[in-house]
């Protein structure tokens, strides 16, 4: 099922690598990856960003902005999209820098309730 | 001319609230603020989110991904447009939820440049 989410977001965002389900803790639930893509470095860029998603998740309550739902990073060879799902986990998207990053923000913000119910929060 | 920069920027942003030119180090170089909103909330912001910066800028070097250049950050109540002016430096937008994103995205990276060369870089 996370599969089938991932793979609906991946295929229908143009220059979109591989998407991943993964737990704040840095261990991942499931992973889509485009072809040609490698399998560990997106397990790599999740467990990263996750230590980084924590500390954004605090930052955000602890300047009273609410609870944080989306985090975007444009480097010079990947962009990521981060949407978190619940407390505990949040999907990725990972992009070229000229996929089409407006696609794969839309596609996240309408799986990510999805992903909930299937993590049963 | 930071002021004038940043002024530029918030004015022609729908909900923007504040911007500011700081260093990674936490530092404010200038901060302009939007009337209404609170000034030392908005080094606060740039403070919290200098630190993750730093996170980010060494995550996507460890990660082969090149230098990151933008990071946005989506909260409940507030969104913060941050981009990599030099290896130093940043600014950063603060919006309402509902402000105008993609023009707050777009006059930064056109901004970015003046202010590099303002920093001497």
């Amino acid at each position: 099922m996370f599969q089938d989410l991932l793979k609906d977001v991946i295929t229908r965002t143009d220059g979109a690598l591989a998407g991943l389900v993964m737990g704040l803790d840095g261990i991942s639930v499931d992973v889509y990856i485009a072809e040609g893509d490698s399998p560990i470095e997106v397990e790599n860029v999740g467990m990263e960003y996750s230590v980084i998603l924590k500390e954004i998740k605090r930052a955000a309550e602890l300047l009273d902005a609410g609870t944080a739902r989306e985090i975007s990073i444009q480097a010079e060879k990947l962009t990521t999209v981060i949407r978190l799902i619940n407390d505990d986990y949040f999907v990725a998207i990972a992009l070229r820098p000229d996929g089409n990053y407006g696609k794969a923000r839309f596609l996240l913000r309408t799986a990510a309730p999805k992903l909930a119910s299937e993590l049963g929060s």
